[in-house]
């Protein structure tokens, strides 16, 4: 008799690194406390209104299944939208519309990573990595960037110590998740030159491409794509750019024509991505240039309520985000997860609390991280300078609670 | 310099077994030729009324990722679901909401195989498998079943000689995509008695479970559950059963703890299954058993159009479907692809033609299913009629054509 097996996938797939402390911040909200959600990027601006009108005039019964690259009508728009923000050569066969930005990158790690292989990432990163990682059974070699100089990228001899004969491919998130930095373009120059030099894919994961601040644009490595066909591959979503997280839409934009023919064989596997969304993101061609333009200045005044706000707390180091909508902070604390907990279970001001996200979650190498959290400030103004001040609160009691 | 790599994954996921054939579809639709799809099984059936009403109304903007293991009012809508249809010990954490059951077949092969594990699958079965297999690089061993005896199961000494050390588990469709076959009691109790003996997985696809004839019905894998809670892994979808193809939403349903908590974590890397297809989708404890009862009838009398159609056609033979909505036809010609490709590119009648599955796609072992087809129902009865005109047509003029 066999044994009932479980593969080495299902041993090793983490749990989420903030589900341990869900059941916290639900036990709080249990006993009345209200729970500032600093913890996840689920942003609160509502998506454009072409798209919204569109979804309640929905007119197609039944719901059929979409093409297998790609509803045509969102592929259309996807190109018209990657022309104006200067990448005409990119072509129909060149985009795979995926489940979400997460199905692109399992499916890229998939397939440029036999078991064994490794991708450079910076850490801290996006947490989900390690599971497309765990599934590919590769392996991620964290690069770590510090607070300091506000995570940008270490010396190229830094980088390429790290690359072995399985190094597949390096793989960063610009605008980053978890740290707001915008990479320059020296940066990605650097990384396009180790990349050609040491032969690697370029992953390219661009889902906060809009959330840029002070005027500044992030650069998307479709600058090199025609440079470097076969090494770039982006990764691209709705969710945050229109406020479509729940419609699960995103894509791999590549000019490698191989590779590009793997995707769509995945897709193939699993039919097609979601039909209603995908009609309703197509709307994105009408969105237009104000859309953006509000958020950036809601987001960027968000920001800085944020940064002001914390820096002005005793002992709190705070890195200017450049994009995306989250921070890391470094508190005067030995253990962030011990504080995330405690604001949940053992603290509340005026019946407030917040909840925030651990930064150790975001780092490859242990023991790193352990001082720091993640913010994401997705929440209006008023809520965010109340986190504040109750985040300020809870320092100085927790340091008095913990030297007790 | 490394090489640019292609993973063992990459190289060997196959493209849909249909692929070759779509342009030729394409091309005699350019050419003003009418093309009947018998081809794929997106229902034509309306979804139930409730559910399109609330897609209309909808209200939620933005739209927020759900929760990982799925949206709790769809959650709480399926346990109703398999209380009703008399398993009413199916707990709220039995249930994974999944990206249709492409996903929980993906989850599950990942989860029960390590790379070189086997899978026991009795052909004819659904192509899809093969890719699922090709991610977790695992090897379905495809045990044949003939049309002769409706493809019931072969021997449980058949079945047991296949089984190797490496078996993990024995997956099938019930009712079966392609073969419309419904399993009897005895044959799932052999299935038991085999997974309880060799230690076993068994998954039971059951994403036709509504759509069996003759007032028969079919028997849930959940019957047995309890009794081998470990063992028993039931993959569900709500894209036939309500007509939502495009929503992209199925489950996993199994009393094996440790395994739904894995499955949690595969959810919990992708964020969400799609928030507006979960809610629509929960509409599913409003929806009245005449919606499936006036469903059954519709199917049966197209199945009829078809068996009854087709078995009166010269050399052909066709088993008689006792579910789901295709049944496989065996036709008096050497090689289905070419016929298949034939009607597209080489005939038509009064402007009309149709596309059919060649079934050899549908089976593992080389060779087998080359001159049978597999044909979905999923047309009104006109169409279905004059669907088998054009195919007795066809395989007259196809026969006289290549014996020229």
């Amino acid at each position: 008799m066999n044994q009932l097996h479980q593969s080495i996938v299902a041993q090793n797939i983490p749990a989420s690194s903030l589900r341990a402390f869900i059941p916290f911040a639900e036990e709080a909200k249990k006993n009345g406390t209200t729970v500032y959600h600093l913890n996840i990027g689920d942003p609160d601006i509502k998506m454009p209104q072409v798209m919204y009108d569109f979804l309640r005039g929905w007119n197609k019964n039944p719901v059929p299944y979409s093409h297998s690259q790609g509803e045509p009508a969102l592929i259309n728009s996807l190109l018209g939208y990657y022309s104006k923000i200067g990448f005409p050569f990119v072509q129909y066969n060149n985009i795979q519309v995926t489940l979400g930005g997460s199905e692109a990158l399992l499916w890229i790690m998939l397939s440029v990573c036999d078991p064994g292989d490794e991708i450079i990432a910076f850490e801290p990163y996006y947490t989900n990595y390690n599971s497309y990682a765990v599934v590919a059974q590769a392996k991620i070699v964290g690069i770590t960037t510090h607070i300091d100089n506000g995570f940008h990228l270490p010396s190229r001899e830094e980088i390429e110590k790290r690359i072995t004969p399985k190094t597949r491919a390096i793989l960063f998130s610009n605008p980053s998740n978890p740290t707001g930095t915008v990479y320059t373009e020296e940066e990605l120059d650097m990384i396009v030159d180790i990349a050609r030099e040491h032969g690697l894919y370029i992953v390219s994961d661009e889902v906060y491409r809009e959330f840029v601040y002070n005027g500044s644009k992030a650069i998307s490595m479709l600058k090199y794509a025609q440079s470097m066909p076969d090494q770039v591959l982006v990764v691209d979503s709705m969710s945050k750019r229109y406020s479509l997280c729940g419609a699960r839409l995103g894509c791999i934009v590549s000019l490698n024509t191989e590779l590009m023919s793997v995707f769509l064989r995945f897709g193939q596997a699993r039919l097609s991505a979601g039909t209603i969304g995908q009609r309703v993101a197509a709307k994105l061609s009408e969105v237009g240039d104000d859309y953006f333009r509000d958020i950036i200045v809601e987001y960027d005044k968000r920001q800085k309520i944020i940064v002001d706000g914390m820096a002005r707390i005793d002992g709190v180091v705070c890195s200017k985000p450049e994009g995306a909508f989250y921070v890391i902070v470094k508190l005067p604390i030995d253990d962030a997860e011990d504080f995330t907990k405690w604001l949940l279970t053992d603290f509340s001001d005026n019946g407030e609390t917040v909840m925030v996200a651990p930064a150790s979650g975001f780092y490859n190498t242990p023991g790193m991280g352990k001082d720091e959290i993640r913010i994401a400030y997705v929440l209006n103004s008023e809520a965010l300078q109340r986190s504040v001040e109750i985040l300020k609160k809870g320092l100085e009691m927790y340091k008095t609670a913990r030297e007790a």
